[in-house]
């Protein structure tokens, strides 16, 4: 064979190799993208810094009424964020639904919770939670029995305590 | 320019795209199979005929218990599938993660809802869901109130009323 056909064949191979993995990896970053930009639910608004330490955003998916007596929404944790120590009088119940965290009840060990994690968070019990180090967290959670009141909140979590 | 250098200019570029295109779409097949083979929740076990009309799947997250007064659970609705009629005495709360279905109040018209979408059924009042003719659905379901009684339940749904 003709070292010019071989040179032909070559070099045309390498160039549409090179052009079709190139073409891969635009479509890979592109999908990437596209899934950490389609969560279940909308991100919500950033929360206050009186209760929250770090960026914490909040969409109220159900608001408090006398019908369903339930509070619930989604909340994200970006990494390094935290509530602060707070308690619910009813109760809690949280499902993460993306990412990981910290989760942690007053005089218990720091639990890490990750998507698919169902959580009790029992009455009257002080407790945080937040992204974990290196990672964001998105939970559901759900106050029963508003009418007992939501939450009770208190000082901040300390990086100590985050980092423990 | 040589007439067999350009065929084989073409020859090789097209073996090539042709090869990088099927790849491409293999991987694309791939891609899809892991998306839909992570759900947030484990999709749990088959539902009762006498309940749920076709193949639906309960996880039941939170059972029924005196402190959070609470009943909730992750529900697939495969594609034509679907609950019986019934009420809740306490209302619920539904929140679409993933997915399409339907969902209709007794003399309503029926509803389109969809992943994000986030539904509450008043107490009492006599409704069904599930998926869409063509699409699987998946929900979060939250009964509050369960001292109240969580679920009455009536007529399977016909196949009119689910085309309606």
């Amino acid at each position: 064979m003709n070292r010019k056909y071989i040179a032909i064949y070559v070099t045309v191979f390498l160039l549409t190799m090179f052009s079709c993995a190139e073409s891969k990896q635009k479509e890979a970053e592109a999908e990437t993208e596209d899934q950490a930009e389609t969560p279940i639910f909308e991100k919500g608004n950033l929360t206050s810094k009186e209760k929250f330490v770090g960026d914490v955003y909040m969409n109220l998916l159900v608001p408090e009424d006398s019908t369903y007596t339930t509070k619930s929404g989604s909340v994200t944790f970006e990494a390094g964020s935290r509530t602060n120590w707070h308690y619910h009088p009813s109760g809690q119940i949280l499902m993460v639904t993306e990412g990981t965290g910290y989760h942690q009840i007053e005089g218990q060990v720091k639990e890490i919770i990750a998507k698919g994690d169902v959580v009790k968070v029992p009455k009257n019990v002080k407790h945080w939670r937040g992204g974990s180090k290196e990672e964001a967290m998105t939970h559901i959670f759900v106050i029963p029995n508003t009418e007992m009141g939501a939450s009770v909140w208190f000082e901040p979590v300390s990086d100590e305590e985050f980092s423990e």
